[in-house]
């Protein structure tokens, strides 16, 4: 016996802003397992800015099927310690089917929390966030806190750790309605829809004392703006620059403030998300008693069927989603 | 009695390159110190790029005594620990003399090498090149290195200090003759005059597997060349950004590349030279030791007297010195 599995190829390597007709939906039939294999079947997968680079630099490869974060289940087994009924996570998504011998599979462990929420706070996703802000950002309580994008999933929650740490928190974001969401429903203390003006002028508004801490998910003119009103000694952890992504050699606009960074004696970083694997329970332990407590919120934004992911990505390059992006490959 | 001093005045903020008429130089007539002060005969000041920012941001004051570094040497005492005939090291230069409480002054103690090295090589200068190299940059045996203005008196220090540590040293500077300087002189791997081609693929040839330490001075079109090539888990220490200091509000052209530091996990950071001030011993013992070792060389361009001071820091903006860019004031 075997399965059908439909799968996303990218057939063309897009320049400037992706579209439907560079990827590709294609069968294939995936085999019943072999002595000490899995099959899994695919649930839930993420759809990330950081998937975007690969798509020119040549890291995703043309007419393979592409990668990417997503749970699955495993619907057969022939292998020791994965049985039956598990959820896997792994970096195999765009496909609904795969098989595999347990290599990059990690089993998940849910303790009442959706499954989703893997994917996203208690996922890849905030673990970026809370590492990027605490490690790479060494947050201290109090801060001015400046997140870009803050609207979208890492962002989202770097703002909400920021405002549980105590600080004041500036978050931009593409959307009056983002502005609305992040003023109204996740607390933070200034908003802006970068659209409208200057950014520049936004952060002497939300942050008059200027910055302390900037989580940079976007690059170019958001980067501008906020190193030449970076406080002594602070931290700029990178995160994303999507601004930049559909650019050739994802080229921002120029930064031109970096003098600033040393009379203040600021630290610019960039970084990624396995750096912190060492701190994952630490992490954990963090974020469900932050959700548990009702300090920590999330939203998701779901398509349905692997033939919408290339429609997902091309959104969420666009803004189009609040929170985490996700495509449902199949029921629970 | 008292002394004519004659001092340098700020009497315009410049738009750009500074001339010679945004200076004065005035008269003054210094009193005999009072009891508990010393007299102070300026002998040589330094000229150095941080100057020019302040010309314009406010800092440096108009139609006031200009400050800078400087040494001095005392020719009246009337203080306990100032003796007549000690030589001071202050930030009370671009004036002939002045009287003192002692406050800012440091007794400078020469051990047979000229008194001019305590301006460079041996203070604000060197101490700059090797914390912001060693501790700032982290510098680590064998890596990959650049160092911008690299004929300049920070510059040439840091790329030395890097060959010190057998790492393969590329350098950039303004001319050819530098440029030949940097290869026969200081033995630097490779070298480039960046206004003759593309600094990009002067790296490219220098450094084909790319940087593991860049040290800015420069910033601008530099900076954006090195930051695309930095490798994983580079560093780049931001000691100056001499490229911005002209233009408005210091800023620099733009830095395009910075998504580099997200995949490759690079730090970029600012400095000041006063963080690295716990060090200063061991920093003198190295220096010392790898002058006596003959690995250690250094360069002045010396002006002669307070008038031609102005002339001496316009001089440096366009790139005139090779070394350390000083003034005489007077007979050691």
């Amino acid at each position: 016996m075997s399965v059908i599995s439909r799968e996303v190829h990218l057939i063309k390597r897009p320049d400037g802003m992706p579209v439907a007709g560079d990827f590709s939906i294609v069968e294939r039939e995936v085999d019943d397992p072999a002595e000490g294999e899995v099959l899994v079947r695919n649930v839930y997968m993420s759809v990330d800015p950081a998937m975007r680079p690969p798509l020119t630099n040549g890291q995703t490869k043309l007419n393979e099927t592409m990668g990417g974060g997503a749970i699955g289940k495993i619907v057969a087994s022939r292998h020791p310690s994965l049985a039956e009924g598990d959820y896997v996570q792994h970096r195999f998504g765009f496909r609904e089917y795969f098989t595999s011998n347990g290599e990059g599979l990690a089993k998940v462990t849910t303790d009442g929390e959706p499954l989703t929420t893997h994917m996203h706070v208690l996922g890849g996703t905030g673990f970026t966030a809370w590492g990027g802000l605490l490690i790479t950002g060494q947050l201290k309580e109090g801060e001015n806190v400046f997140v870009s994008a803050a609207a979208g999933a890492v962002g989202s929650v770097a703002a909400q750790i920021a405002k549980i740490k105590n600080c004041r928190v500036v978050g931009s974001a593409g959307s009056d309605e983002k502005v609305r969401y992040l003023v109204e429903e996740l607390g933070l203390d200034y908003a802006f829809n970068y659209k409208n003006g200057s950014i520049a002028r936004e952060l002497h508004i939300g942050l008059p004392d200027g910055i302390d801490v900037y989580f940079d998910n976007v690059g170019g003119a958001h980067l501008d703006a906020a190193v030449g009103q970076m406080r002594a000694l602070g931290r700029i952890p990178i995160c994303g620059m999507i601004s930049a992504y559909n650019n050739k050699g994802a080229r921002s606009e120029g930064v031109t403030t970096l003098a600033n960074m040393i009379y203040n004696r600021v630290t610019m970083r960039g970084f990624v998300v396995y750096e912190f694997n060492d701190r994952r329970d630490e992490f954990l332990a963090d974020m469900r008693q932050w959700i548990a407590d009702g300090k920590l919120k999330y939203r998701e934004t779901i398509m349905e069927g692997i033939e919408q992911a290339p429609h997902a990505l091309i959104g969420l390059l666009h803004g189009d989603n609040i929170g985490k992006m996700l495509v449902r490959l199949s029921e629970e």
